[in-house]
């Protein structure tokens, strides 16, 4: 199994263990003439009166040997993604995973703080090793 | 010579006829232990008392079979790109450049117009036939 199907696999455990049922695996986002391919769906009951939460997942594994390139590639595929898919999948949230061990090395780096502050990028961190979910940043 | 390089070196012409000289080609963006490579600086004197307009231009020749995944490209670059422009030459303002030809065949698709929009990218357009500037778009 290669390091990036391991991550996709991670991710999906990670997020049954939190309670999540995983509805598309990939999603396509559609509209228009455009169709994008986001790697999961999941669904969540989060209480009887306040229905289901509903959140489209785009795996980034991050493991090129130039992460800041990865980084531009993440920001403009969320800006895209979420762009249609408030039009054609309002319900849906998106969210970046990536693994603890990446986040730890790359992202707390000031340089891609305020990217992803000025971004407001919304991530799920993964703990690879136990597949469990380590944080919802947003 | 590529189309690639043809559209490069149409939009240095171009640029040079619309009056601007260009100081870098590329042009490096420089902020902490990040390191951008953007295809042309330029510079252009509007009136003694107002001094010199300064610009970044990184060219997009949208040649590749899927304009969408481009346009993600696109939209990524711009963002990380003007954020550390930001910081390391604020008074560098950054333009995506495109020929006609491909500004009037995929930008005016309505699913692009709105993601153009929502991101206000600018752009400069190149008539690539007579290397001439067909319009900055803001």
């Amino acid at each position: 199994m290669s390091k990036r199907d391991k991550i996709h696999d991670a991710v999906k455990t990670a997020l049954v263990k939190d309670g999540w049922t995983i509805t598309a695996d990939p999603f396509e986002i559609s509209y228009k003439k455009v169709t994008l391919r986001a790697d999961l769906a999941a669904d969540r009951i989060i209480a009887a009166e306040r229905g289901v939460e509903k959140i489209v997942v785009e795996i980034k594994s991050f493991l090129s040997p130039s992460p800041i390139h990865e980084l531009q590639t993440a920001l403009g595929q969320f800006e895209l993604y979420s762009t249609y898919l408030q039009l054609s999948n309002p319900e849906r949230k998106l969210y970046l995973a990536v693994s603890a061990d990446i986040w730890n090395r790359f992202f707390l780096r000031e340089e891609v703080v305020l990217v992803v502050e000025k971004y407001q990028l919304p991530f799920l961190i993964v703990n690879i090793q136990t597949e469990e979910v380590a944080q919802w940043t947003r």
